[in-house]
């Protein structure tokens, strides 16, 4: 298989629920007016807690993300490090026999190498792939660790340019196959169910009033609409433009404000059960959490959607599946307990 | 004739051009998000120098518009009055043999009386109507001096409820049909061409992304874009969603960024110029700016629509008559001046 460190010099930033309102300019700018800015990787995910969007260089450059000058600090964070995103692509030769989709795919090749090597990965899945983001100061660990079983590609200016590993590969402590004993966080699994989508990037503009009101506007209510929130369930949607590419992750309750001509699916129609995983946020230094979940859904070959956000991450895998999920997480726990 | 005085307490606003990007969220919500606002009267009009914003209190409690919780006063000014929108109907039988539309129609009716009677108002033409804006405080007055011309009702929760004038009738000072002596001010009619349009409120989401590109966006350079500007043209930009109408006035440039098949223009298709009044800022108190401009419009049967702003006025006149007010507008100044 191959795998490309893509052409991507990405920020991790968190702004507030309440500053959001600050930041509405630059990030409708960033999601609608394509032809203003040179971003080429935007992403923007609704917690309970926060909204965080990862964004390229020249995203982040959009006044008034990266000037900060409304009220600096106050509503938003920005993670200190510079991060890659890596990509696997099969390239039709893979033995791998697995029928799962997403970071079940890359559990064992990438998730698990890399946590041994004590790497942070913050994970962000699309409707169309998954990126795997390093930091930037962790490439040389990273290449060294991936270059047995991947052939490495850096893309730049467009061209993809073979990656080779002489010069520290022997510095690296091999490990064995064994993720590091990492903290074992609480899960929480809500209710509601969510679709993974799509749009042709050109019918964006068709929805442009709509995700503004659910990406903007949804935490005021509604004139007229009565308050039906299922305490159970869980705020989440997230949005990325990545390369001219649209994903769309939301509840069933958030995509029947959609026209439902627009938005595509995988032709399965498959809908998916979130985990969050961690009881208190998470921080960007631990190591293994991603391998912690990815690794028993690639023994039992569950297919799973992995989104790490600003304080939590989060796996989606198929609503038919969560139960045995579940019984595997509270295996995991007890495992730990006793 | 009936003239109505309509259920709206309107507040005028100028946003400057730098402070514009963080009025964005409230802006776009009331623009694009009419279900989650009380608003029924709002107007949005650029000019070169600021934005202003005409709105009804339901509107203006939209935060952060009202709080001025965002650096207040430094980027947003509000004029300190209530104001009132009037609003002539025609009831069939008129006696006006006047073609003309627009402002021209009640030049000598509303306008000319209330400028002898020292009220200023504040006018915003639109595709449908023309509004006649006065001080809530000069109610009285306004009633008094145009009761003899008008049917006028007051129009309250949906009714329309006659409005007569007996008890201080008499105390007004009757100065004859002479519009009060005041300052001429300096005129520029810009090259550009305007159009005055309208769309179906429901296909309003179809030209979000444009409208907003338009509106938010305009002042950055585009990405790629040659600059290509005729310094002999003005910026102007006017939208308005008044009682579920919607009304734009732009010029052929901004017209040609909007797929050409959902706005619509009179039948006539027909294309104004600007003559911009004011070297100065105008200000609120000045009155009789409108009749001036309005009375010899009227004279010749000139229609005009006629759009205040914070800082100046501007009317706008049918193509092929530019000429001829061009050489009215002369002539009033050399009498003024010998």
């Amino acid at each position: 298989m191959d795998l490309h460190i893509l052409d991507h010099k990405l920020r991790v930033t968190s702004i507030s629920k309440t500053g959001l309102q600050q930041y509405t300019h630059p990030l409708i700018k960033l999601i609608f007016l394509r032809n203003r800015t040179r971003c080429k990787f935007f992403s923007l995910t609704e917690t309970p807690e926060n909204y965080t969007v990862v964004l390229d260089e020249e995203g982040f450059k959009v006044a008034p993300l990266s000037t900060q000058e409304l009220q600096p600090s106050e509503h938003l964070q920005v993670e200190g490090s510079t991060w890659l995103p890596l990509n696997v692509v099969s390239n039709g030769n893979a033995s791998s026999s697995s029928q799962a989709v997403g970071v079940t795919k890359i559990a064992k090749s990438v998730i698990a190498p890399l946590a041994e090597q004590h790497v942070s990965v913050f994970m962000l899945s699309t409707y169309q792939t998954d990126f795997i983001l390093v930091r930037e100061k962790d490439l040389s660990v990273v290449v060294e660790t991936l270059v047995e079983e991947f052939n490495i590609f850096r893309e730049e200016g467009g061209e993809s340019v073979p990656v080779h590993s002489q010069d520290a590969c022997d510095s690296l402590q091999r490990n064995g196959r064994e993720v590091p004993h990492a903290t074992v966080h609480p899960v929480l699994i809500p209710e509601n169910q969510f679709c993974v989508m799509s749009l042709d990037p050109d019918t964006l503009p068709a929805i442009a009033t709509t995700l503004i009101d659910v990406l903007f506007y949804s935490n005021s209510p509604k004139e007229g609409a009565s308050v039906d929130q299922d305490m159970e369930c869980i705020k989440f949607f997230s949005f990325s433009l990545i390369d001219g590419y649209v994903s769309l992750v939301m509840d069933t309750e958030a995509q029947r404000q959609f026209p439902a001509d627009l938005l595509f699916t995988s032709s399965s129609g498959e809908l998916w059960r979130m985990v969050r995983i961690g009881g208190q946020p998470l921080g960007f230094d631990e190591c293994g959490i991603v391998a912690q979940i990815s690794q028993p859904l690639a023994d039992s070959d569950i297919s799973a959607y992995y989104i790490s956000t600003f304080s939590f991450d989060h796996a989606l895998v198929p609503e038919e599946d969560i139960s045995s999920v579940t019984e595997m997480l509270q295996a995991q726990r007890k495992d730990v307990s006793s």
